[in-house]
């Protein structure tokens, strides 16, 4: 090869789309200090760190809580992995494409799948949870509190109780929640659940915090059978991250420096204060684009604060809006997913990213993006019923 | 909580155990550059000049080749459960804690595993291969290249060709190997490779670069049953790294920067410069230890440029000599693993860390800790020897 390569270039961006969202320059800054060993004192006291912290985050005591070493979806598959044994009976709830993926990897892992469906862009009705209970005893149900693909927040407590009325464990999927979203462990009654960094907590994808109750635990350490991936396999993990230090795989460590931070941060701001805050920001958007004259297209009343489904108007074409957004002002959000292809936008406001900022630059850029394509809206209106939404709504 | 957290902060530390060693500044920069999309065009660029280095540093034009998500095991365990079927017949030859891990892994994939063993410190012997091989057909054979365990480099040349008579793929475990000590995937006829970031790559651990050549790549997208693993399902993975882009899981973007960065200090160096610097301060280091009345663990022959094990001297407590180096030295060296714990050092010179300066600092530090244990060495003798050889091999 004669071929030169340049240093890094990548063009600066507003990450408004499902995740990853920005980060706070303070994470960048401690994913850069330099590598220590994964057996280092100082290593150690910063892995004590981030369990205390995750379990602040995940509002719990479960001694099971750590960061997995892979992205979120290595979260999800750490959690079935661990818990579903070949024959085991295993309830999905699914709503969107994450829903969709546990059925996948429950099937992978030797499960006996059964779910609950619905249409993309509601949420689950425990009625039919209740319904498919009634079929006999299962492991675990599953269900997703924040469906990306969707933008869609699950309420929890009817299926939690039907599930533990079944004898099954609760398994949630908190990626898009985590550190955004109202989400307490414990007190809930979640026997396990998962999220991602990228997402509310704002740091670089590549870590998949989990936990798991006592239950749940016990669960996964009297197993009948090996959990078929080493790499995930919890029994070993837990010596690693537990008390004895045990080496399992090398963590990568600068990814832990960054979700250190990341959670640090989370707790200086304050769980109730950051919820507050992605709600109202949420609440801005959606005045903001109603105003416009464009649709939601999630479930009202069950509407995900950090990332909101916009209905696409018809004659628009969806990609190029997409295109231009990033391209005339650097700002990034998502297209639909699956049943939801072309039909809506997916724009978050996650972490970092929730700010007053984004919410007028996106609806200033959006408004911008549709004029090219011949669509009219009010001018300034998107942001006008935003700013109003923001003075009626202050932050406490 | 009421409890206050700092600003992350670690040591200052040089690392010389068996990885991590130790980025250049220039990888850790580009890996704190902002997020952004894991579809995003710029990363699309970021992907493919990570996947065209990927192939230099591989030595091969195979189109499966690229990072997976995780760490240098997630490699291994990658590699194995895309290949493996239930009831397919796997030969592992076991020389070290890496090869325990194959067997460990390939059982989990429902292979039907035979090994060969050789004791810790020694290479396997293609005549017990050749032994093993005539029992019947495999569906692969693997074997770890560069031992990190146990400090060995494996000659591969005739387990290869023993295999691909039989019929078999050959699944080579690269991590502490490539970047920096010859390894040439296709000239050699690997059929699979995997490697690790964090050792001979100097940047830091979170992904797994696995290479598959077409013969190995129709194994994986040719199988009867699925992938047990849907995240390192390579048959959806390809349509991420290659020209579809569909998404599967949010790739850890700033580790793929550090990668990319990584890979084209490694081009810029040059293999073979690079190969002859690692082979360089390993003979300084051999030299220097030797001076000291020390003895080299591994096999003569058949040792690692990049990990050395030094014998402990009888009477010397192992675990206070690192820690002596650790806190009086900020000098990370490792110990040794299974059948070699407390009885060998684990010193590493792999990538940024394999220096003059590093060879000469662990050198005079050993002297010092091994002094504080009443061990006398003649003083200056490990330094004066391993300038003796650096200046009677220059580099080239």
């Amino acid at each position: 090869m004669s071929k030169q390569y340049s240093e890094l270039n990548v063009g600066s961006r507003i990450l408004m789309g499902p995740g990853p969202s920005d980060c706070d320059p303070k994470v960048l800054r401690a994913m850069s200090v330099q590598t220590v060993g994964h057996l280092d004192p100082d290593f150690i006291a910063v892995m004590n760190d981030t369990v205390e912290l995750l379990r602040h985050v995940f509002q719990t005591e479960n001694q099971m809580t750590l960061p997995m070493s892979g992205t979120g979806s290595a979260g999800m598959e750490t959690v079935l992995v661990n818990l579903i044994e070949p024959g085991d009976r295993v309830l999905i709830c699914v709503a969107g494409l994450f829903g969709q993926r546990m059925v996948d990897i429950a099937g992978r892992c030797g499960g006996v799948v059964e779910t609950v469906q619905v249409p993309w862009g509601r949420i689950i009705d425990p009625g039919e949870v209740k319904k498919a209970l009634a079929k006999g005893p299962y492991k675990l149900v599953a269900i997703v509190q924040a469906e990306t693909s969707t933008g869609i927040l699950q309420p929890l407590d009817e299926v939690i109780a039907l599930a533990h009325e079944n004898g099954a464990l609760v398994v949630v999927d908190a990626v898009t929640s985590i550190g955004g979203v109202e989400l307490r462990v414990d007190k809930w009654g979640i026997d396990t659940c998962y999220g991602g960094t990228q997402k509310c907590l704002s740091c670089p994808p590549g870590l998949a915090p989990v936990t798991f109750n006592e239950t749940a635990r016990k669960a996964v350490t009297g197993r009948r059978s090996k959990v078929q991936s080493w790499y995930l396999d919890l029994n070993m993990i837990q010596n690693y991250w537990g008390q004895e230090r045990f080496y399992h795989h090398t963590a990568p460590v600068n990814m832990v420096y960054a979700l250190r931070e990341a959670l640090r941060l989370v707790y200086e701001e304050g769980l109730d204060k950051r919820f507050a805050r992605h709600l109202r920001h949420a609440g801005a958007l959606y005045a903001g684009v109603t105003a416009m004259g464009l649709r939601l297209a999630a479930q009202e009343g069950h509407r995900l604060p950090s990332l909101t489904t916009v209905a696409v108007p018809d004659g628009v074409d969806e990609a190029r809006a997409r295109r231009d957004l990033l391209n005339g002002f650097g700002l990034e959000i998502g297209g639909g997913l699956g049943e939801l292809k072309g039909k809506v936008w997916r724009v978050g406001l996650m972490g970092y990213s929730s700010s007053h900022r984004n919410v007028v630059l996106f609806l200033s850029a959006l408004e911008a993006v549709l004029k090219a394509q011949g669509v009219k809206t009010p001018a300034g209106a998107g942001t006008a019923a935003a700013e109003a939404y923001l003075a009626a709504n202050p932050l406490k």
